[in-house]
Formats: structure tokens, C-alpha cells, sequence
């Protein structure tokens, strides 16, 4: 797809109930039989609203897209409401072939992790039958607790032919609290967490299932990290409001130009408010911008 | 409500929809309107059917309890209806009079870290109103991105009297992976997890909202965690079907009674399997031999 499009970008979606584009708001159609609880109302109308947000965006830039990135957290905070409308968008953003990247940054014990792969990647068997999961393309994990925390999230992408994004040097400046921490034996936390990541790859292949979140906030790691990852895709977060710059990621893409992914989620969104005119046209000359700037990366 | 019960025991509640008790399965009503879509029917069935069972397990062992730790996992992979399932849930462990704790393992960017307190301790604006959250008593947190990714959780938690577990050793052979490794400075990453909770507690106070994942399959490690964290509350998973036992677990209950918590998820749920008679009658009575086990360890 990277190659189809000449494109490496990825559109983050953390949709904000307060702050949506003011097409989306026009678009609440209400509800039928609404509940007697006002907060259940609310919930309701929010999701419809952030639903129409997110394929009003999609629609917007999927033609500079590969993906979409999906913060989970935006739509647990609707509850029930908000995860349907997680539904919603991922099966408008696979209309638009755009790939799906649930940004859970989930990881548990070894049968709460299996638990989790039936909820993204697979399905669950109970006396009514199969329960279908998300059906995502790909899930960011973190992997505090250890290779046999992955290794069921791993088998799963796998057999669907899904992966993983672990963990490994985010974009935060909070990052360096552990990540960043030296280990008696050498390197960092996140040196080895990339060690890990190279483990859990294929035996064959280009590039891996198993890829990383690197933070484009510290370009200066990218290099080492790549060393130690070498087919390992990069998911790069942190451009535009976090202070990352396109420009600096280019040894992620040394493994090919699929070797790097760059998520973009308020720059994209709130284009219009910095560039004027209106969002969806703003956000659509902002991703052909970012999408030719990371595309003159490639060697 | 530790003192008031002389009870130090938590819930686990990892419902698994092919296992059941078979009360609860009774209990199924079918549904309205049933949808077009088997997998759908499937999902509200097995929902309805995992509620029913959390709701039995609760009330047969409510009594030896303080608290229910809910695996997130468990209700995610049964989507929309499994968020259902999960607030209806909550609401049954609220009038049992219990604690809640969403075993979610959440950890993020700030951004996405407030945005998970919504959905957890607080609410969220809409311009249709206010949307709840689940509103539970405390979560647990994965600390991998560094006190900026915590503090929006403890701030939200504070504000309503609720409180975090932070991972910081956690019950699975795996945490040698990256938990157990020395850092260069002295320690292991678990010993730095263990400072960074101790400075995110309130500066007086006895028992520290910021409490921590210690798992009861590592005793060795417990009087090491307790001095770097000496008012933490430490929840300790994996005792019983992970191998942990109860009388190893004295180093946690120096600060006093609810200086720790054992969660029990199998080892309850299941004992029927083990001891035989009825899973109710089986599940209270092992929660009472393990009330009872804990609470000799308090000196």
C-alpha cells in the first residue's frame, strides 16, 4: 500500500467531543427512543457526532493515507456509545482502504493478552457462537510484562495476517523516566525492549510483523534503533504538535519506504486552524505536504 | 472497609463466555429485536450470559470481600455488549457493597492518559452534556511512558477519592524480561517503578492512593518493594492458579491491614472443579478460608 500510494503517512484519530469539525455537529440526527438518563442522551449524540467527525476526516486525506491510528481511548470515554462508534469508523475507514491501527497500547498476563487478541484480532467462541472481534490491522501493545505477554498478541496478528506495534521509545518527554534509564549490561530500556522486538520477528521476510513505536520527538535514537531493528515497520508519532519534524526521520526508512509509518493526528485535523480556510481542505493540503516531504525521504 | 470486614480479599472477575457457571447460562432471556447478524446475536447472548455470572459470583462471595478487580480484556473482546455487560457489572459490585478495580492496564501520552481518566474516574464534556465515566473505585496503570503519563490519572483519581495500581512486579514468568533487569544506577527496573510510585503519593497521610502491582509469584521480592514503597497498597495478583501463596505474602501488610490485597480470580471462581458441590457454595466457602488465611497475617 506504501508503494501503491507513495505514501507513508498515517491519520491519528483522538477525536474530541468538545472540539469536532462543525460539519460533523451538523450531522447529529438525534435518537430514537432516547433513555430517560441524560447522561446516556449525551452519550449518545457525542458518539454520533465523533463518528461523523472521523469519516469526515477519513474522507478528507485517505488518498494521502495508508492508515488510520485510532486512539481508544477517545471512544472508551463514550462507554457503550463510544465503542460502537469505534465500530463504525473502522469499517468507514476500511471502505476508504485505508489500513487500521487500534492505538490501545494494551498488555497483560499470557490469558488476558490471548483475551485481547480475540478482542482486536479474532473472535471468541461462546454457546452462541463466534463473537467477532475489531478486526484491526494492526494493535500498539506495551510490552512491560514480557515476551510471554506478546506471544499470544504475536501468534494472533499473525494468523490473520495483522501485526503489532510495540512499545519501545516513545514520544513523550516522560519517555526518559524508564525507557531512557541505562541497564547494568549495556544500552538502555529501550534498547532492549528493541531487542525483543527483533526476537519476536519471522524467521523470513522484509519487513516484520512485529514493528515498533519510535517517537519522532528523538530523532537522535532512530539510528541505533533501526540497528537493532532492522525489519521491524516504525510507527513514528509526535509530528506537528509534539514538536517532531518529518525531515528528521529518514533512517527509518533505510529497511525500504514502508520501513516508516508518520502519524499525524491534530496536525492533520486542526490544519485549518493554523492555515485557514475550511477543515476538510486543510487538512487534505496539509497530508499531500506531509505525504511528499516523507516520500523525499526514500532513498 | 478492610477493618470492617477483617477481609484483605479481592474478586478477580475474568469471565470466559465457553466457561461459565451454569446458572448463569439459565439466566439467559434471549433479546429483543434480535439484528440480522449471528455474530451480533452472539455478542448479546454470551453479554447477557457474562453478566449473569459475575452478578452470581458476586453475590456468593461478597460477604468475604472488599473488592472486584474486572479483566477489561474480558469485556472488550465482546464489544458493544461487553461494554454494556461491564457497567451493568460494576453497578451489581457497587450494591454488594464492594471497591471496583478495572484491571485495564491503561498507560499513554497525557493526551490520551486525561482521556482514559474520563472514561475511568471522571466525565466528559460534550455540547450535549456531561458523559460519565465507569466511575470505579481505582485502575490499574502501566508505567512504561514516565510520570507524565501518570499524572493526568492520579490528578482525575485523587479528585474524586478513587485511586491507581501501578505494574510495578508483576505475576508472570515474563516479567524477568524487563522488570527484573538491573540498571546501571543500582536496582532493577522494578526497583525505579517502585520509587516513581512512592513520589507520586500524597505528601501526609497513611496509606497512599498510588498504590502497586506486586505479584504474589515473586515473595522474595516483597520486603525489597515494601521499603522502597512503604505506604503503597500493594495488590497482589497470581495467587492460586499462578502458583502464589497467601503465607508468603506478609511483607505487604506492614503499613497495617489494607496495606495489601489479594486478588483471587480462578482459584474462587473454579473451586467447585477442585473441592466439588455447588460452584456458589464452593466459591464462598474457599473465600472465606482465604479471608481468613490473609487476615492471620496481620500482626
Amino acid at each position: 500500500l506504501v508503494a501503491a500510494r507513495r505514501s507513508q503517512l498515517v491519520l491519528g484519530l483522538d477525536p474530541d467531543p468538545a472540539r469536532l469539525w462543525p460539519e460533523a455537529l451538523a450531522r447529529v440526527s438525534g435518537i430514537q427512543n432516547p433513555p430517560n438518563d441524560n447522561a446516556q442522551v449525551a452519550a449518545a449524540l457525542a458518539a454520533q457526532a465523533v463518528q461523523a467527525h472521523c469519516s469526515l476526516v477519513i474522507d478528507a486525506v485517505a488518498e494521502h493515507c495508508v492508515a488510520v491510528k485510532l486512539q481508544l481511548a477517545c471512544f472508551e470515554r463514550l462507554g457503550v456509545s463510544g465503542w460502537r462508534a469505534l465500530t463504525a469508523v473502522i469499517a468507514h475507514a476500511q471502505r476508504a482502504d485505508l489500513l487500521v491501527i487500534a492505538d490501545a497500547k494494551r498488555g497483560d498476563i499470557d490469558v488476558s493478552a490471548a483475551a485481547y487478541a480475540q478482542a482486536f484480532f479474532g473472535h471468541t467462541n461462546t454457546p452462541w457462537g463466534e463473537v467477532h472481534g475489531l478486526g484491526v490491522d494492526a494493535l500498539t501493545v506495551n510490552p512491560l510484562l514480557g515476551l510471554d505477554s506478546l506471544a499470544p498478541l504475536v501468534g494472533a496478528a499473525r494468523g490473520v495476517g495483522a501485526g503489532l506495534f510495540v512499545l519501545v521509545r516513545t514520544s513523550n518527554p516522560g519517555a526518559t523516566d524508564l525507557q531512557d534509564q541505562p541497564l547494568r549490561d549495556g544500552g538502555t530500556v529501550s534498547d532492549r525492549l528493541a531487542r525483543l522486538v527483533a526476537q519476536l520477528g519471522p524467521a523470513g521476510g522484509e519487513l516484520s510483523d512485529v514493528g515498533a513505536v519510535v517517537g519522532a520527538t528523538a530523532p537522535g535514537r532512530l539510528a541505533a534503533l533501526r540497528k537493532s531493528m532492522p525489519r521491524a515497520v516504525f510507527l513514528l508519532p509526535g509530528v506537528g504538535a509534539q514538536g517532531g519534524r518529518v525531515e528528521d526521520l529518514a533512517p527509518a526508512f533505510e529497511p525500504g519506504p514502508a520501513g516508516g509509518l508518520i502519524a499525524v493526528s491534530r496536525g492533520l485535523v486542526y490544519a485549518h486552524e493554523r492555515d485557514g480556510g475550511e477543515p476538510s481542505m486543510a487538512a487534505a493540503n496539509e497530508a499531500e505536504r506531509l505525504r511528499e516531504m516523507a516520500w523525499g525521504l526514500v532513498r
